[in-house]
């Protein structure tokens, strides 16, 4: 192991997100996996032995027969990357914070409290100040950082140039998502094969509530939410990854076409040079039939949000098309982000 | 041949549309097809010969044998389903209307002409009068009857309920539509195995006129359109049969949800007994993840509306979903029952 | 509850074999559902809670208020059909023989004990003398009888006729199996969609040693196994329901395809009157690229056998595709069956 | 464009193999698309408009400009890949070889053609001696080179290990077939979703003769084929890319399990440094699932077959699983690694 590198661990690693967390931290510049845990199943098995490896690179022989941990701080590194189901999270997290470590958690657990900061570091950095609120960061050093549930990530990327340069007053959104957003096994085929599943539980109201905390104002101790009517509709079709949105948007000030594509395609990537940011968070594709998983889902490496068909819309103002990687941009991606962002700001433990 | 039926005819017999017309039309109590045409590269064939038959019921014997003829009312019976492609039903649609023929259309050619009635017969039946503002029925006795596009079918019968006890302010869609709506071999496997297809051409277009025609009010000479605004998103999915939509309303009057619920399952039914015409056009569905095309697009053979997840709106007053079948209900189905509603009120020639 | 019918019962009524029980017993002219039983954590709920109902007709209001049982002897009907897991099964079923019942079981747990009968009652009805040998029927009355792994039943009968008319030498089989033969959930939607798996753990051992049971001849206490060799090669694909098998054979004595066609055509169904026996157990459908699972799985109700494209085979002499309904042929119409023939045989306690 | 390469030119440049093509050739080390020729309806325009781009890499820019000539060998450059339909093969193909071309050909038509060579070059490189056989090549020193069936390409890598090891008596063989061996459109989704085909025009008697020829014998001026029996199963399965195939062989020569997986692992790759050659043709994987079109059809860059599952018969020696990319290694890199295989041979004009 070089001895440059900061070494991670990686909470719920054998699941879909834990195995991306793996697949994008094998040759990271900065961060190493040193440290696997699942559940107690797991807990002593080599992970080749524990995980049932479903990503399309393979397993990294490192990792294959490195052994998977207890979920305990105990002998866990300092740095903590989280893929828990919410349930297990809320109990687990706050352990690992408290011991001192960040936490740089996929979870839904924490997302909504007040002092954890829920971030995309292209839109709003500045939440991290946060994490000075948090009681664990005064006693241990440790705290809890949060990305969006991967439906509010592409529609926030899509909407964040639009609220910044024009103001959102209205948003319309639905969403058609893929089945790894469910995890592993998650979606039975028998339930989804030819088939439209007009339901996701607690979907809608994270992406809802996600959305105005992400694109809310810091004030202080807490975000103030942004005050924009909301509305969206949760669909699950048979796609492997990549979920694809139908938005409409009222926006605040009146703008052209033509200035709404500029704000897509120039919305600025992080200012630091960050090694999983991508040099275009936000691509608008001309082509009248774009995005669409099959050929999309994987720009920028899964780290850009693609946006197209931007047309009038008879009730809002404008309506266009948004997808993005759930599993990549919409989870494992956005976490490593959240990290590397957290390291050049000086506030890794 | 039974001495008491009517004879009927089929323009486009060989399409995904045609097809549905006769397997509609085996054992139907009033009519009986006795003539089926196709383009000239079919015609002279046997119909077994000329179609390849997609349904999964078998192709009845008697019509196997019929011999498929040339596209012009020679020979043709007074009344012809037509299930041809827009450019194709312009040209000849008219050639049929003038020589007497009463045309039952399911193109969109002429749907938004003024004086050509787009009908449902549970919504607007008495939009029919306009079939006396034609300059064939003065002439020929003649005249086109039309249905609408298979997206706004299902939206349309969902709205009506709604429309008609509350009054409709706004109305967003976004559908998640079949293949079959894009008829044989019409979406290449290649394009939609694992994907979705943000884009069908010129449907958007369709689907916001006609519902504002279907709900619109007969105003003499014309329909006076439904003022509502409305937005629509299509998108194609890999589902065989049934389009799935997400909706928002806005209403004129507050209601309830209980209201809401019962404006659904009591709307009327035609109040003829028409064969085609389902005991209940729309039903509510209350399980949470419903209605869904694997388990529901048959409801009602097909001629029911299924209608799901009523809750509020973050934009609009409440969101629901539809899902209704797009060959029967959205096409065959639709103009059957338009031809039905035709022979009661005594207008078949 | 009309009180001419046989009351029976059905163990592991939640699965997606119980469910197919619980359908093809509505309206049934002999049987009535009159127990039910799952695993302890579904024991006292009414059945429409306890179970996810996976099939596209309703489930009967009756059956969904009624009370799921424990899985004991107690109190259960003297007839029960048994949809088990095979570990299970091997526990459960010898419980309910020993107390009396005659258990019809759609589990693989006791298929190749010697003295527990294999049956399709077209092919081996001769072979339920085997109850006899079983020590439960001799103490209680009860036994048990079984139906085939769904792979076995679709290439047992079509080869039954070429094994009865020419004797088969070698038989070579490639599946392609369905996802709902593996239960609900079964297959992960991550692991099917555009994919192909080549594996299904125990399935090729199934399939080659019951076919020659069921091909076998009864001698005495046992089943002489047919003495063919065989192989099969077990792949699942993205299909809903209906296993297709790709065949080939090497018979005792040669043949014409025309006597091959007329041996499948006119294989005679089971001489009784029997409500789930097909008019005709194999069809040989001539068109050139069928059978298909979308057009012919529910041929004769799902409980016929298609058999298409008979042509030479350059390995052993004729090659052929089956297809056949693996839930209702290949499970509980199976098992139906089956008890169909102990009623009419007087077996039933 | 740079000095030292060899401009190529592209037959059928708009069709799938066509943009594979496109995409294989892109930074190429040795050769550079120069000249791109489609049917006389997109003569004449870009290729960004004439051809719609199906692959997930995007277009690269100096193809989308560039002007499609008519398919006629004036102007055209002396090295082709050839993509074209059988017929329309039949047809040019001839004459681009007569105008003095090196026509590397995906296409079926001159295959099995005596004096046409049909090669994959880690099997059978030597029969390229039969260009020397060819009228054309003696008049202007133009010839026709060709690859195999994209379903015989797999089958041939697994093989050839054991033929030249072990021997081969016979071969029986079960596919799968993704829907891009169909080209664009190909196969219509109503025909595939949820289903499968058993039947794929002249695909079966292809396979069988390829696949002997392709392991025969150079014999002066043409290839004595293998002598092994051989039958061919070809079934059309819901899968993008990658053919799997189930596989029974009987050999002259008794072999272990090890024996049969270290030839597989040892075969050994073209002795020259052919860029689109993998390091290893064939991989045994040992997974018991494996391999799978989604998690295996791209390995070697899609130019390495798969190879998993390795059993007893009982029929013949041993079964198996075979996977290859059915438009890489199946068609234009078959081809492309033809074309490098003549450059090193010093027979490119």
């Amino acid at each position: 192991m070089s001895q440059q590198k900061i070494s991670v661990g990686i909470l719920g690693a054998t699941g879909v997100v834990g195995q991306r967390f793996i697949q994008m931290l094998e040759h990271h510049p900065w961060f190493e996996v040193a440290w696997l845990a699942a559940s107690d199943r797991s807990a002593g098995q080599a992970y080749g032995d524990a995980a049932k490896w479903r990503l399309k690179t393979p397993l990294p022989d490192r990792v294959r027969t490195m052994k998977v941990s207890n979920a305990s701080p105990d002998g866990a590194p300092r740095v903590i990357f989280a893929a828990l189901d919410a349930g297990i999270a809320r109990e687990l997290e706050p352990q690992f914070a408290a011991a001192g470590c960040a936490v740089v958690s996929n979870s839904s657990a924490f997302r909504m409290e007040p002092n954890v900061p829920l971030i995309i570091p292209e839109v709003n950095a500045d939440h991290l100040a946060l994490i000075e609120k948090q009681c664990w960061r005064m006693q241990s050093g440790g705290y809890i950082v949060t990305n969006s549930n991967c439906s509010a990530m592409g529609l926030v990327l899509a909407l964040a140039p639009l609220h910044r340069n024009f103001g959102i007053a209205s948003v319309f959104v639905t969403t058609m998502q893929a089945v790894s957003g469910a995890g592993y096994p998650g979606v039975a085929s028998l339930d989804i094969l030819g088939n439209v599943i007009p339901y996701i539980a607690k979907e809608e109201e994270k992406m809802e509530e996600e959305t105005r905390k992400l694109l809310g104002r810091l004030d202080g101790d807490h975000v103030e939410q942004a005050d924009f009517t909301m509305t969206a509709h949760c669909n699950r079709v048979a796609v492997e990854d990549g979920h694809t949105e139908s938005v409409s948007v009222k926006l605040n000030r009146k703008a052209e076409p033509a200035e709404i594509i500029s704000a897509f395609n120039e919305f600025p990537p992080v200012p630091q040079k960050l090694p999983t940011a991508p040099a275009q968070p936000v691509v608008y594709d001309a082509a009248p039939d774009r995005p669409q998983p099959r050929f999309d889902v994987d720009r920028g490496k899964g780290m850009t949000v693609s946006v197209g068909r931007l047309r009038p819309c008879g009730v809002l103002d404008y309506k266009f098309t948004v997808l993005s990687h759930n599993t990549i941009r919409g989870a494992a991606g956005a976490a490593l982000l959240n990290a590397e962002l957290l390291k050049v700001q000086g506030l890794l433990p």
